[in-house]
């Protein structure tokens, strides 16, 4: 029963796998008039995956593994798809279609909206999107007393509010002084470089150099161009980054490209003995996330590391950086400004933004927040965490499309991944005391393999509160993140 | 019944379609580590389009069908889908399975023995993929008194070894005394400026402007490098097409990007009503070459094509052909000699080639001719027909895959195809008689529409047979190809 258990596992990893290529293909370069019909093919594929997924007889297949002893990783096996086939089982066939088709109706009222500025526009489809996902966490059952826990727990599971509101509650108290300290400070690094003109060619060589620095292997991956950067993992041995040029403004590219590369680096880590099954990915959204930050913040916002790298940028646009200092280079990329925009964000004001959905979206789900309500709570809560007011609903509410979707829970794992980071950062010193001179030298392997070590090679056979608890010696803390940031613009700013 | 059928069949197409998406990937750039699990999804989807495909289901809604009157798109569609289903059905699904099986080896036993200008390495599996068509061809059915008939059906429908032996005859006639005379001629362009080095983004570059000025929609497709060119079909809103660059010989590239377009063009053009049916596709393999050879042939080595087309070229290697006039680039590029491999034949002798492979195969399945006589009679005839020998097998018998993966009948539509394209012209020439004047300017929209009105709208909807018929007014003939080359070479060689 097990090998039959492996097999009707891999067939649907298969067909995952075939819907991502197409999903690759369609961001990256399909024609426009072909995505009609393409749209029909991921129709179809997706409805046998979803027929496997809640077919009666893996229904047959998971009760029966029950009562069969089984090794470490087909158990693990065993719960993932135990776990997502109760999820799907548990609402009611006819409402998942119609909320699957209010989804796609939903993303393009939330574009619209967007476009014009709108929020009346999106609302009465956030409205029912709010009501479907209220309903779908009656059917899933509430976890530990709040429904917002059960929709944390998609994401990162094991994390509840309690934890989150005290590890948000402790980096609040670090951040929000800071930011206050830097706008008051007359200390105001020269920007201007930033924004000179850097040709895409030049940024897409520059890229390429970079990642390969970084230990990104070419022979699992590719990199492309897409509007949105984002990493897709279509098995162990192909796992693809994008990443976007902006010819007024590199850092797009640049910390995009080193960003991806941490995810993508990840997955190309994990071992090779999962590949084919659905635990060769990511622990959880926020593990995810605390490697691409990893590398884009801890090693890619860092004095170190630039030291060595800088010659790269200077090579591909050299009347920009040609006669600009590394140290005023260093300033530029890592001035701190309230913003109104989450993925402009610099890193220090980052994790107020995502504090702000977090604490609107429990009240959503575990207050009794209306939708209507949501441009006026946002504008508020941006009012009083980061001294600005959005001007319209574009630049507010409408601002992010995780809402269109019904992905409530999420925003949470960017923040928890930077704090990851931190913590992974701390536990690495104590391995590798000689982190800055590796960067200085450009031997980033041995801090790759470290975190193979502690974190990529089990994909998702372990949690993430196992993953850092036995990589780092403790649970994850606030602190170290408090710490780094504490330390890193007490001195970029001489506060 | 016919909605079923219908729905039915788009969801074998769909899969088809999937299963391209990934065949595109993998030919266009997919990082080389991630292919040996792509291979287990390419399974499985497989797997599924063969079980749809011979279905009882399917079996079932073929059978009702019968009793009901269906409209001239769904009569074809039930037409070619219970060709197919015949088709497998006729093979002992054991028997299919160890063919597939086969098949594979036999492709590696033939890279492998290609490699090493082996035959004897490639024998045993072509033996055994010889004596599987021959079985299969009993299972379908010999067709008017000959096996080879069964075989040539399959890539031309309707086509036949006594057609076949009257058109080749007619040909020959024409072919054999001309390369002779060619040869005996004291007149010999200066081919040198072929091999001059043209870099590769500036071939990349004058590829583009070509297919614009053919008429290639990018909307509906896109063009990427691989080793061996091609066009795939997507859906009819997306028909991609590949070359390779080879910077030592611009032929390859812009001959060959001409070719694909050719293919494309007829794809792109065919009528939207049939989108997402498996009739959105050529003809036959005949008519499907009829276009590219249209395109690379009739059109491409044309004066007047060039007249006007030449300053693309000039444009991106000026060193090349900045001081080449037009005249001696036409002579170049026309430049006819005897030679062994197939795909690098001038378009004179290349119907030579095929003869050879046509003769043999009707030996092989309508005579007695054995696997291991192979490279004495390929070598033989090419002595006599072309009057060079072979020093190895690889510049000889094994230089095509065609027969490592059972494709006995596909190489007559190459020559067919010439046929089909010059008959098109003369037919084409009643109704636009300022055909040069038109490649002169670069206007080349209304020969495009001529073809879509005669060929490309129907896409598989009529049979090869009827589309010549119904286009030329007249039955596929020899003449208009004899003619053509006759004129061309005796011109071109001063005869």
């Amino acid at each position: 029963m097990q090998q039959t258990f492996i097999n009707y596992v891999k067939k649907m990893q298969n067909y995952s796998e075939a819907l991502s290529v197409i999903y690759w293909d369609m961001r990256t370069g399909a024609p426009r008039k072909g995505l009609e019909q393409r749209a029909e093919v991921v129709g179809t594929l997706s409805a046998e995956l979803f027929a496997l997924q809640t077919s009666d007889e893996l229904g047959k297949i998971l009760s029966e593994l029950q009562n069969e002893k089984l090794d470490f990783v087909t158990q693990r096996l065993y719960e993932e798809v135990k776990k997502e086939y109760d999820e799907s089982k548990k609402i009611p066939a006819e409402e998942f279609k119609a909320y699957t088709i209010l989804k796609a109706k939903s993303e393009a009222a939330w574009e619209d909206a967007k476009g014009k500025s709108d929020f009346q526009i999106f609302l009465p489809y956030l409205k029912e999107v709010i009501d479907y996902q209220k309903r779908f966490v009656q059917y899933w059952g509430i976890k530990n007393g709040s429904a917002y826990n059960t929709l944390l727990d998609k994401y990162e599971p094991n994390m509840t509010t309690d934890m989150l509101d005290e590890l948000f509650g402790e980096l609040k108290a670090t951040i929000v002084p800071l930011v206050k300290a830097i706008g008051d400070s007359k200390n105001k690094p020269d920007t201007s470089l930033l924004f000179k003109h850097f040709p895409k060619s030049g940024q897409h060589a520059a890229s390429l150099e970079l990642l390969k620095q970084l230990g990104y292997d070419f022979e699992a991956g590719r990199l492309d161009e897409t509007v949105h950067p984002f990493m897709i993992g279509l098995n162990s041995g192909d796992i693809r980054i994008t990443t976007k040029y902006d010819e007024k403004d590199f850092r797009s590219a640049v910390f995009g490209t080193i960003h991806e590369c941490g995810h993508a680096l990840y997955e190309q880590n994990i071992d090779a003995s999962l590949n084919g099954l659905p635990l060769s990915t990511g622990a959880s959204m926020g593990i995810h996330e605390s490697q691409s930050l990893f590398y884009e913040n801890i090693i890619g916002r860092n004095e170190s590391f630039w030291k060595h790298h800088y010659a790269i940028l200077q090579k591909h646009s050299p009347e920009q950086f040609g006669n600009v200092p590394v140290d005023a280079f260093l300033k530029a990329i890592n001035f701190s400004e309230p913003s109104l925009i989450r993925i402009e964000a610099d890193e220090l004001t980052y994790p107020l933004h995502i504090m702000i959905r977090y604490e609107i979206e429990c009240e959503i789900f575990n207050g009794d927040l209306q939708a209507e309500d949501l441009p006026r709570v946002w504008n508020e809560k941006y009012e009083e965490y980061l001294g600005i007011r959005p001007q319209n609903d574009a630049e507010g509410v409408l601002q992010d499309m995780h809402w269109s979707d019904g992905s409530f829970g999420y925003f949470p794992s960017y923040a928890l991944g930077f704090m990851y980071a931190a913590q992974w950062k701390h536990a690495m010193d104590q391995d590798i005391p000689n982190f800055d001179e590796l960067c200085e030298r450009g031997e980033l392997a041995p801090i790759k393999d470290w975190l193979t070590d502690k974190v990529h090679q089990y994909g998702a056979l372990k949690k993430p509160n196992e993953l850092i608890s036995e990589g780092t010696g403790e649970a994850l803390s606030a602190k170290y993140l408090a710490d780094y940031l504490e330390n890193k613009y007490s001195q970029l700013y001489n506060l």
